[in-house]
């Protein structure tokens, strides 16, 4: 093992962590929509099912779950990096939507055909640095038709498939 | 996409999130060494340099950093699956340390021949249902001499590389 500078140790020793890619989506309280590309998401526990996604304080999305609507976390597969790109670019608000089979289920947007979709409510957060974590208490759970499993990967500083 | 009965939609769809393969390690006031493979661990964000990770409360790691002890995060090699199956087995405290190189450093046990060692600090937690969140502070990194980047990755119940 090497030792790395403290100054890259985040981009050098994280961008060695495999994540599946997810993109989260909640509409506000005012009917504006939102997306955003996360690799920071695992899944919490079972009793409650919930989950947790490390959102910056610096983005539109963070204004958006401030006002605690529900979201879906939505889980792409290998063929989908047109949606991650979309939901990760300077593109802002209603025009990531896009790119993607878009649905709404009880006012919340959510990803008609990616391998997996959560849909929460918002039950607790933590604020740390430059980041909040939030926690989804999970509420219903759509997955793929298909019985493969095939997601999208991120790793390395670019997308991979398993 | 398919409704998920909700007494196995944790199961079903957290199955199908990809993440890396990662044993945390740590060593109490006391001197006893612990270690468990887990897979619900995120980067959380560049400033300060921290990582997450969910502990089930049930466990004997949860007991060991119950201390506030330090403890480092070690990303799995593709070819390290008896590390994995090792911290994931009914052998406890000392046993799990006898596959791998461990070693210590400044009294935190980690694992030599990974992809990435963090050396964390404790900085903060929240409890959720069965599990805790650990934030970490990431104090140091070392990394693997290649340059291959080459992980363990945990999907739909097994082990995968990419």
């Amino acid at each position: 093992m090497k030792e790395v500078p403290m100054d890259s140790a985040m981009r050098e020793g994280m961008r060695r962590l495999a994540s599946g890619v997810s993109v989260v989506a909640t509409k506000t309280a005012a009917g504006d929509r939102f997306a955003m590309t996360a690799t920071s998401v695992t899944s919490l526990c079972a009793e409650p099912p919930s989950l947790l996604v490390c959102i910056n304080r610096d983005t539109s999305m963070f204004e958006a779950i401030q006002g605690g609507s529900d979201f879906s976390m939505n889980i792409l597969l290998a063929d989908q990096q047109d949606v991650s790109n979309k939901c990760a670019s300077k593109d802002k608000g209603e025009a990531r939507f896009e790119v993607g089979d878009w649905q709404e289920h009880e006012g919340t947007p959510f990803l008609n055909n990616g391998l997996v979709t959560f849909f929460c409510e918002q039950d607790k957060f933590i604020d740390y640095g430059s980041h909040r974590i939030v926690i989804g208490k999970i509420t219903r759970v759509l997955v793929d038709e298909s019985d493969e499993v095939d997601p999208l990967v991120f790793l390395n500083g670019g997308y991979h498939k398993i």
